[in-house]
């Protein structure tokens, strides 16, 4: 399939909201197709915009999107894509395989303060750098996409070689796909009657090789004009005619001003399982509680079955200390069965931060996730879809419903925490 | 000795043929030089042409050369020269150590379907990751040179330390050559009695480092106006003034057309030995065969000993299933005494592909090589030359002229064929 | 702190000379202050320059700053800002972490010929390559600062992972400093009168990571006019909350024209200690004399300590074989309390030079060196502050003028000469 056709397909799935006039009559949709990057036909576009001046002049939404290319230090040459839908304005960028590096609505962002203060260039990360760590270097943004091949803890793995012999192979932490840049990049802004109605962003990107690794993310970041929301749509795909393993983990970070003293994670839990004996330290029942800035913390990270509706589609949220603000993050636990939550309230200069995530498994290391079922496989060919949606909360009304939604998932059901951690889900 | 000087000694090494008119008068040659890259001069010319019709507007002969820089994804800052001679068109990557990409001639292409899709920028690939197997990375080419200061295998061999002392180091499959930029690069075409005699790529790759390897590549590719041929003269040359080991190597890949179920290699073999158990399966003679796409297809190897015309010239014929296209690799047992066969037929999705690879050694792991003496040696200040000759068979006529000529080599001499792998040559 | 205030601290804390008239009236001083690279503010400026023309055109002086990129081979993108006060030129590496590659003064050339021929870009530099010596890929620069987590020997430490484990690292040699671009560059001119009084080059390297790594440095590195000095001020800053480890070595390197057969190293040594048994061989009072370029040489290394004056400041001289060419390099020794001299006079092809390597710690191995006591330590939110000074001289006189100032700093106490390695120095 042409990456065109790929992209057909997604947008096929996931149609835009047609504007409606007053009276209910569908507004005729225009679509400007901008592509970006280009790899098969040698183009990569350094700086282009284009905003509610150009489109809807008469609009009162102030929307925008403009791309350009980051400069100096460990930065330099990454591609950034700067969306405003007129109420939320995030970042997009290409190089580091479609990550989303922050989000603003009103007051509230959506990112933290990482020690790391560039948009480091893969170039300048070796991730097999201090025991496979490597990834850390760079760490820094709000949505980091952990996968293709693996998503997990470093450590050894087996693989088939080119030999055909099974080999150990040193597995990285979160895998390389946050270090990729795509090889494709559209930007589509639809507008209709004179208003914008969405703005999308398109990605290709490739982890592949010769005799390994011959996977494809595509990828959709919509969000409609004026809404407190974006929604990532992606793509796994199978490039080779033979099975693979794939994992895919949405690694969402927020600090301040959400995470404070006395922030909360509301999810709708079945079961929470810390992860090691740090994480069972105390009272596990507080493990939704974030405490404030604290040097001499070390993570700790629990594990969690969720609730769903009858279509499988669930909602976990974090809320400010005050309860009047907070981030909604929903998804299907059909495509996206484990949750962990890994919370790092260390000190401020050293990232306080936590994250929320979303995964095909557990992050554990690969070896140990294949043992206990939780490695999808593709078959030739093959793709899985999974899709993730954000939305901001800016007061305490929106905070209180959406604790509310989370609540009615439960359905009565009470959550099994487990005093501590459990082999088939902790190494 | 400055570069100028190295690259008019290799002129005057392979002096280009002289153009006549009808009567046999010689025409008096012009030659236009272009430097795209010198880094001692601190020169990189992103776009460059000239064609036929800057130099000869009255020729038929369409000729042109073209150097541009590639852009998206991995292949991001890659340099591209495209040459094309009117009748044989290539490619030549000076950022990935003077490769050839692919070459068409007619409807023949030369070069196959990676599953990788770029021409991978050296930034996004680290050689060590996978148990050294990083090279794989990037592998897409048609021409890839293995070196320069090893070839084969990944794994252990032990050198010298800045300290003296022996210690061990993993060698990563192929070395590093592949993923080094020229840092000079130069085209010159020459021209006489208003026709095109021969264009030439220039190059000089630096392999260097302190207390380890110093050694340069400097390359020639060239081809005669109209011509179905390229020859690349390769020299390497030992910069230290002690004595370096060296290795080289020419990964020249296949697919289809030529390739094809009931493909065939033709080649002057006095002794054929499958590399291992799976290149030794079922009927051992039929190692010249190849078969169709087959998914579950895993690489079977060849190590080959050549028989050579009385100056040391051989060649190697690879046809197609109808024995109407082919190409010929023609190069000095000399120079390049051991050939491998590489027949990698598996699924077309994940690299349907054969290659043809006379080098200095087998491609084993360095220290294999060098306790059976395949590891050559030059003196401080020493150099090695290698010729390798291309040429395509556009139809049954050519690839029968080319069999024959393979066939006159063995004089009637049989080829052993070993029924398993060999001790003194598979480790 | 911002970056602002942390260089206004720097500027605080060296005031430079203030021009006066004959008749001692300080002159008014303006500064033409130009950034070139701000991370933080998306800034790079690729070309760029400044000289007495401009600013002083009738002063005899013919000063220049000159900002350009590197390009070709491995070196392609490397940002270089040269420096000239008129009398001493010098050239500084933003991309190389700030290093200074090559100074000139008259006919004295501070640096030395590595087999590495360009200004190698990070981005080709692996540095856990060949057991952790690939920093040696891109090692040819005069002054190369080693740090700042690490600076010696590569090999095995242990550190806390994110999870709060001690665990292994593999450290490579001389640490990463050197091959992180700076995030932020700036060039400061003062005149005043008419006249050149200083240029100031600042730069800010950020060596960080999540869970790892948190520190930065903030350099100086000024010269005044027509001066045949330059100094450079630096401070080590630990941006994180907690404590962490750092190490600083200052890599300077020499070779023809003052070192050659005879050159000598004249230092206010205390004691010498022969790193191990090679640096042992022979006479080991010999330890300051080098000889002729010779192919067999293995390095010989020798750890100082040295005397100082009442404030703390020491003077390294290293002088040309027949003592009329020189090159002084001053520090304190309460910041940089142990010395390292590198003797390395192997062939010229293959790098003949010298290392005079004042330091937090002797180079072994970070393990070794806090086991005794040699690794300092910063509070959170601490920095440290190293000054170094090189001095040309250009005659005779110059060079017995400093050898007599070393002189002085042994008040006629006497140096031990340990006949061998020392348990305590040498792992």
């Amino acid at each position: 399939m042409l990456p065109e056709a790929l992209l057909a397909a997604l947008l096929a799935a996931a149609p835009p909201q047609l504007p409606r006039t007053e009276e209910g009559v569908e507004v005729k949709v225009d679509a400007l197709h901008q592509v970006l990057t280009d790899a098969d036909r040698n183009v990569r576009v350094p700086d282009w915009s284009v905003s509610w001046e150009d489109l809807t002049p008469r609009s009162k939404l102030r929307w925008r999107v403009e791309k350009d290319v980051l400069r100096g230090g460990r930065q330099e040459g990454v591609d950034r894509i700067r969306v405003d839908n007129g109420v939320l304005s995030f970042t997009v960028v290409p190089t580091r395989g479609m990550n989303l590096w922050e989000a603003r609505c009103g007051d509230v962002r959506l990112g933290w303060d990482s020690p790391v203060k560039e948009v480091v260039h893969p170039s300048h990360v070796n991730l097999s750098e201090r025991g496979g760590l490597g990834w850390l270097e760079g760490f820094g943004e709000w949505v980091n996409r952990c996968g293709l091949a693996s998503n997990g803890s470093p450590g050894e793995d087996r693989v088939p070689s080119n030999t055909g012999a099974i080999v150990p192979v040193q597995l990285t932490l979160h895998g390389k796909v946050s270090y990729l840049p795509a090889r494709r990049v559209e930007v589509i802004v639809r507008t209709g009657g004179g208003e914008l109605v969405d703005i999308e962003i398109l990605g290709v990107v490739d982890e592949t090789m010769m005799f390994g690794t011959q996977l494809r993310l595509v990828t959709s970041i919509r969000t409609a004009a004026g809404s407190t929301s974006l929604t990532i749509h992606d793509e796994v795909q199978n490039l080779a005619a033979t099975p693979q393993e794939f994992q895919i983990l949405y690694h969402a970070n927020f600090g301040t001003p959400i995470l404070g003293d006395g922030a909360r994670v509301v999810a709708p839990a079945l079961r929470v399982t810390p992860r090691d004996p740090r994480a069972a330290e105390g009272d596990v029942t507080g493990w939704s509680r974030y405490g404030r800035p604290t040097p001499s913390y070390v993570e700790q990270v629990y594990f969690l079955k969720l609730a769903a509706d009858s279509k499988g589609m669930t909602e976990v949220l974090l809320k400010s200390p005050a309860s009047d603000r907070g981030v909604s993050v929903g998804f299907s636990t059909k495509e996206l069965p484990y949750l962990t939550v890994w919370k790092n309230t260390g000190a401020r200069e050293n990232g306080y931060v936590t994250g929320i995530e979303p995964a095909t498994n557990y992050p554990n290391n690969r070896s140990f996730e294949r043992r206990h079922g939780r490695v999808p496989r593709l078959e030739g060919g093959a793709s899985y879809r999974a899709t993730v949606t954000f939305t901001v909360h800016g007061d305490a009304k929106a905070v209180a419903d959406a604790a509310a939604r989370v609540e009615r998932l439960l359905e009565g059901r009470s959550t099994q925490i487990d005093p501590g951690p459990v082999p088939e889900l902790c190494p």
